[in-house]
Formats: C-alpha cells, sequence, structure tokens
C-alpha cells in the first residue's frame, strides 16, 4: 500500500504534490515551446505504455506524476503551443487553470439552484458580463454546456419544441408533417448532427448554397423554404454562422433574421468561434444582426482564453428551452424552484461541473480591454500572413481573411490538376506537422465546380507572436519540395 | 492594469498563485467540516456580491482569489464534505483534483485521435480497467461522457438507429411506426429526457410497473412489448436499472436480458450509481445479467471517487454507436481515420476535455483493494444507519437498503394522513439541514396506493465515517418537533 490514508490523500499529501503540480504546471507553461506540438507517435503507441490492467493495491502519487510527465505528456498534442495553428487555436490561461484546480476540490454538482447556488449565480453573472461586452441585448440569458455541439443541440431542441407548439414533447415526430431545419453549405457539422439526434432526419437538415466569400445565400434560403412549405414540409429553424469553421465566413445575419421572423422560425446564430469578436468594436459587424435570433452561441473555450470546456448558449426563450428538455422527478424538487433558475432544466445533462468559476475568473483577470487588444493582435497577426501569402509566388490565398484564420495552399506555376495539387499540399501539411514547431490543419472549399484542397493556419493561443508566425512560414517554404 | 504580462499570467505569477492555490486546497479539504454543508442563503443573495458588469481594466489574481475565498466558497453547497448525504454522495479525491489542475494546463481537446493521441489512449485504457473490475466481457468498450444523461441519450440514438435499420438518421422519425422504449416506474428521468430530444415522444417513453422492492416487473414488460407490436409500434429498447436513484433498487436484469434477446431490443443498463459496486466480488450480483447488455453506464464521479464530470458509457456496439451520431467534415479528417478511433465520433459533442486523466489518476492511486474497502465501508455504514431506523421507536424504513442509501422518514404513533406526514418530514429536513452539518435529501416512494414522502440519506464521500451518521441521527432525532 502506498503511504497515507487509506481513504484519500492526506492533507499533508495532498499538500506537498499540489505544490509539485503548481512547478510542473508553471515550468510546462513557461517552457512549452519544447514541447512538438504534435507528438511523433502512431495509433497505440502510446497504450504500449500503459499498464493492461489497473493495480491491485495502487500506485503512489510519485509513480503516477512519473508517468504523467513521461508517457502523457510527451503523447499529447500541445494545444497550449503558441505554434498551435490547426482547427481553432486556443488557451487555457493561468487564471482559467487555476480556477479548474478549485472546481475541481469544490467538486460542487449545480444541478439545481440549492446543490450550489454559487455554480448558478456566477454562471448566470458572467455570462451576462460577456452578453454586455458582446452589446446583445438583456433578453439574452447565457449559461454554459460543454461544447457548441450541445448548446446547438439544445436550441434547436428548443426551435422544435415551439415548431411544433410543443406537441413534439409528448407525441414525438411520428405524428408531425416533416421539419426542416436551414444552414449553409459551410455550417459547421454540429447543426447536422444535432437534427439527426433529434430525430428529424438528415435529409430534412437543408443545405443552403454560398456566395464565392462562402456567405449563405439568403434568396436562395427564402426559395427553400417556400418550396418545402409547398411540399407540406414545416420549416422551423434557421442556423446562421458568424465564423464558420471551414473558412470563417459570416452569414448575412440581418437578412436571415428578416426572413426568419417574417415565416416565424427559430434563428439560433452559431458564433461559436467569431463571436468573441464582438467585444472589440471595429469588429462588432460579425454580429451584426444577431441580435434579432431567438439563441446564440459563444465558446470563452475557443476565443477567449478559457480552458475546456466552456461554451455559451445565449437564449430569449428560457421558458420554451426549459418546456423543450426540462423532466423534474419528485426527488429533484427542491423549495426554491419557483423563484430560482434551476440550470438542469436547460440543457441534456443534469449533473453540472462548475464551470463558470473559470469563466468568471478569466473575464475578471483579463478585463475588457485586455481581451479587446489580444483579439486585435490575433486579427493582425493573420492578416500579416494573409499579406505574406498574397505577395508569395505560388502561394495563394483560397478565401477571405475576415477574422484570425487563414486559407491558403501552395500552387506552383503551371498546377492546374485539382487533384495533383491536393498531394502535393498534403505533403507540405505533413512536412510542416512533423517539424514539431507548430501544428496546422486543412480543410475543402468549393470554387465553381472545383473541390480545393487548403491549408488553414488559425491564430487563438495568447502566447502567439509575430515571430510564430514567421517560423511557421519559413517551415511552410522550406517545406515545399 | 494589474501587474504582469498583457497576454496571460506570467510563469512566475502562475507559479505563485498555483502554490497559493494548493495551500488553499489543502487547508480546505483539511477543514470542510468547519463549513455548513448547505449554505444559508436565497437566491440572488450571493449575486449581490458580484459586480454587475465586467471589469474593463482586470482584476489583480489577490482581488479574485479573495472574492473566490469570501463569496463564491461560502455560497457553493459543499459537496466533498463527509456529512454530505443528500442526492447521491461523491468525492473530488486529491488524485482527481490533482489531475484536473494538469487536464486544464495541457487544455488538450481530443476531438479525433490525432488532437489528443494521449487523451484517446488513456481513456480507453483508464475505462478497460473499470470495465475488468467490473468484470464485464472484453467487448463492452468504454468512453467518457459528462453524464449518465448524455450517456444515456447516446445508447438510445444507437438503440434507435439499430432498431430502424438505420432509417432515422437519413429519413428521420416522420416515416416511422412510433418507436417505443420500456423502462421501470422507477428509472431515472434522464431516460424520459433522452427519449424526448430523440424525438421519440415522451407518451412513448413506457414506464413499467414495479414490485414492492421497487424492481421492474418483467411479466409486466412483456405484455407491454407484446401489446405494442399488436398496435403496430415498433420496440427498441429497454433500459434497466443497477440502483435507481430514488431507491437504490436493482431491476431483474437476467430476465430483462432474456426477453430483449427474444424480442431483439437493446438493452441499455443505467448503473451510474450502483454499477461500481460490482468491484466488490460479494456484490457482483448488482451487475448480474449485465454482462448481456448492450450498453452500460457507469459513473465514476459518483461512487468511485472521481471529481465532476466522468460518466463511462460502455457499449458493445461501437460501429452502431458510430453510424448513429457521427458526421465527419472534411476539415476533421485525419490520416489516421482507419486505424485509430476518434472519440468524436460517439457522442453529442465534438470538443473532448482530457477527463480520461482523472479517472486514470484515481483509479491508479486508489487501486482496487482500497476502492472496494471504501465500498465495503459506505455500504456498511448504510447498513448500521439502517438499523437504528429500524430499532427506533416512530422512524421507518420506507425502501430496502441494497445499497448505501437509506430511504426513512419520521412516524409518530398514530400519525397516519400522508399529507401531515409529508409536511411533519418536511419540517425534519428543513430542520436538519438548516443545522449545517449535514445535508440530506427527500424522495417519494408508492406503497400500493399511496405515496409516501421519504427522507433519503447517501453514504458516499471517502471521508464519511460512524461519528458522521452519529452527528447526523443526533440531529435528525433533534430535528422532530
Amino acid at each position: 500500500m502506498p503511504p497515507g490514508s487509506a481513504v484519500d490523500l492526506s492533507p499533508e499529501e495532498l499538500r506537498r504534490y499540489a505544490h509539485e503540480v503548481s512547478d510542473w504546471i508553471a515550468d510546462f507553461i513557461a517552457g512549452v515551446e519544447s514541447y512538438p506540438v504534435l507528438p511523433d507517435l502512431k495509433p497505440g503507441e502510446l497504450s504500449r505504455g500503459l499498464s493492461l490492467a489497473g493495480p491491485e493495491h495502487g500506485d503512489s502519487m510519485d509513480e503516477i506524476l512519473a508517468d504523467f510527465r513521461e508517457i502523457i505528456v510527451p503523447g499529447c498534442t500541445q494545444w497550449n503551443h503558441p505554434g498551435f495553428h490547426a482547427y481553432f487555436s486556443n488557451t487555457g490561461s493561468g487564471p482559467g487553470i487555476l480556477a479548474e484546480a478549485l472546481t475541481a476540490a469544490l467538486n460542487v454538482n449545480g444541478m439545481v439552484w440549492r446543490t450550489g447556488p454559487a455554480v448558478t449565480e456566477v454562471e448566470l453573472r458572467a455570462c451576462d458580463w460577456l452578453r454586455q461586452w458582446l452589446a446583445l441585448p438583456e433578453d439574452f440569458v447565457g449559461h454554459i454546456e460543454d461544447t457548441a455541439s450541445v448548446s446547438t443541440l439544445s436550441a434547436l431542441a428548443a426551435a422544435r419544441h415551439r415548431g411544433t407548439e410543443g406537441r413534439v414533447r409528448s407525441e414525438g415526430l411520428g405524428a408531425l408533417p416533416p421539419l426542416r431545419v436551414y444552414c449553409s453549405e459551410e455550417a459547421h457539422s454540429s447543426v447536422q448532427r444535432a437534427v439527426v439526434l433529434l430525430g428529424m432526419g438528415l435529409d430534412h437538415c437543408r443545405t443552403i448554397e454560398v456566395d464565392r466569400d462562402f456567405r449563405m445565400n439568403p434568396e436562395a434560403l427564402e426559395e427553400a423554404i417556400r418550396e418545402d412549405r409547398r411540399r407540406g414540409r414545416l420549416p422551423i429553424a434557421v442556423v446562421a454562422t458568424a465564423g464558420t469553421t471551414s473558412t470563417t465566413s459570416v452569414d448575412p445575419i440581418p437578412a436571415i433574421a428578416d426572413l426568419c421572423e417574417r415565416e416565424g422560425l427559430w434563428l439560433h446564430v452559431d458564433a461559436a468561434y467569431g463571436g468573441p469578436m464582438a467585444i472589440v468594436p471595429e469588429y462588432r459587424w460579425v454580429l451584426e444582426g444577431a441580435d434579432r435570433a431567438d439563441s446564440l452561441v459563444v465558446n470563452p473555450h475557443k476565443w477567449l482564453f478559457v480552458p475546456m470546456d466552456c461554451s455559451v448558449l445565449f437564449c430569449r426563450h428560457m421558458n420554451i428551452l426549459r418546456e423543450a428538455l426540462s423532466l423534474v422527478p419528485p426527488y429533484l424538487m427542491t423549495p426554491e424552484d419557483d423563484v430560482a433558475r434551476n440550470l438542469m432544466d436547460y440543457g441534456p445533462a443534469l449533473g453540472r461541473r462548475f464551470r463558470g468559476l473559470k469563466l468568471w475568473f478569466v473575464l475578471r483577470w483579463y478585463g475588457l480591454e485586455r481581451l479587446q487588444n489580444l483579439l486585435r493582435k490575433h486579427v493582425a497577426l493573420a492578416a500579416t500572413f494573409a499579406d505574406w501569402i498574397d505577395d508569395a509566388e505560388d502561394w495563394e490565398r483560397v478565401a477571405p481573411t475576415p477574422m484570425s484564420t487563414v486559407l491558403f495552399r501552395h500552387r506552383p506555376a503551371g498546377l492546374k490538376d485539382e487533384s495533383v495539387l491536393r498531394e502535393h499540399n498534403e505533403g507540405i501539411l505533413t512536412r510542416v506537422n512533423a517539424a514539431g514547431s507548430s501544428f496546422t490543419s486543412h480543410t475543402e472549399v468549393r470554387r465553381g465546380d472545383r473541390t480545393i484542397y487548403a491549408l488553414r493556419m488559425a491564430v487563438g493561443n495568447a502566447r502567439t507572436e509575430l515571430r510564430h508566425l514567421e517560423s511557421f512560414w519559413k517551415t511552410l517554404r522550406e517545406s515545399v519540395c
């Protein structure tokens, strides 16, 4: 048996190991650039270092922390590395790390107000700070889900409830005409996933064509709705995106909001990545029209320096969200049910971790001005990189750069065949990522009837500086062969 | 502006505050009994101490941590307090706290294997350790969701997919006969919530009667299925429970498994609370027959000392789960897709926090034997408390005590009216919880045609000792008036 109390680490052990972990974390963050961003591993390789069965008698924290350092950390893709440019780059910031440690120690579950008054009230208040900074109207009430996928799922569940006048809750979809949800071809896969989960069927998630800048075409949307109504289908919701995942395009939300109002459809805005930009006055355009949405999702774990996981769902119809999702058995009824918000009522999960604490820590420590400056810096860094691409021979950008993500590819003079270009750029991507100093990803975009394979560089880590992009650019050029 | 770097806490600041937080955590855990378990607060009271708007220039960590100590902590219900007996009592153990701090620092997102090889492989391995300890067959593959609600939602999505031969995914439920899901009257509300979310409709979640010990009646289940088939409805799944939330009853899983096999129905076992008991040889009966299930959920954040949130969904048909839930846009395709498991494919969320780390830390540090002994101790403590109730005049148990949760009430001689008894026991509950040294909750159980209000005492915190129950019992008796 390892030393210490049989029921948990003793307070002395906990103190000692917490200090050891604190030093490790400070050293890790200070030295994160010494790790390759993408580990050089094949699937299954790491597992060979992990015991096939759990220990009979328990291992000491010394052994566990040694394995953590020697096996786990080198097996992580380093999302906190300033050279991380894949997907959407993010940050587990210091204030957020501290909050997460405290959250685990409190271990409070805020399913109802009573089981965690601070969980509920800090979460609602921190979300309201964010609402104010995003210049959204007061009737947008924010709460936290784990990911934008689950926020969008919840929003579409509310839309489905309203669109069927509540019938879906008791009767299910079998007795109803096919419900239709609309989003652009460039919308995130979570919209389709939500439509599948909600039982509406992928065929009924209608993807609307985009313009050459990857923004939903509102005339095509209007025509699709009209056609569906003619055919006896029941349109219920439109998902507009402010910052699509592939190209960071922004749908024309004002025109879509007009249409949703005329047609009585729920408008959900997916601003998971792009939303935070609206805290900067000169970038407020990204949420233009979103004040007329029924719901909107923003992920502070993406571009607001909050550690995974923290997705804020703003909704103007909390009663509908609750009617769509809530089920309260007698053992969960509490004396405060009529006067307090029980956050279990607004999403698929019952138990709720104290995620609001890290949001509150991060927003407080950074403050609005510093966050604005960081976002400005990231947008400027991406613009600089876009300029390099535009100015370089044989490189081309393949989409506009309205945010902090650049889509580009290498196109040697004379090379026109898309499949050859794809293979050529896949090779570059493989070599860049193998170099270790950065990690980037890819996407596909449509240009006319062609599908173009593009590299995709995102800036979003708090520690990313110009020198990281210079190094990335150098590595990129060296990776052409 | 607070001191320090503009982009994050500096490494020196992070080190200093991490040490400060470490001391706070060690002191908190050592002194947790000095807090009232349930804070003396009214809804909205705590919020008055929170600024109405976020700070323009950021606050210092000193200010933030001071507010944390002075406003947040006193506003938390103390789930880590050994006098917490409400709902299901749990533990944010030391090894789990350390792992959560490290998880936040790494901030790795394991949506696909490549974005976090260690996230994927440690999660799968730790879940497999648990599978072995639960004596489940090798083809049960475990992964982590946030809560049992989401695990059950995912399992029923897979059941719905199989039950409709995949048609639901593309066509939705509109073109299909009404699908039916079965669970007992005592099943957790998450089953009904999942049926609502999945679009099947609450009317089609058929609750089956229970015996006097609150276990599903398999004959009634068989009859319900037969009747539904006669009426053209399509039975797809049965949810059996090993440890119901209200009374901790265990459904007769072997008989239900027989029926599911005969009828071709998906059997999902909700062992969120009760499952861990099966790591103790003499309690293995709680999962008898569960080796024949299609899926099973166990929550290590309930009775396995892992901090919130950690729910393990075991599934024998990972391909069906993936077909039911997965959507992979081009930008999420990776070179390893054919050889590695991408955990984003098996639940509603795309982004995935490194939850496997805390499970691995906790299982390793405790080891099997120590966990077995803790569970034995908790079951014995509950049995002792049950004996006190049984032996006391004017107190009665209102359900069997197969696990670590006791249902009971005060029934003064001559008092028979259920509404008077309810009011009498509600008063006791209010006074017990106001005393501060413990927190317990209530439930309702059916006895014949009566609904009985019951107090409900759960043992599950690693630090709960006999003296806590003695104190609770004393407070209970003093609260009768």
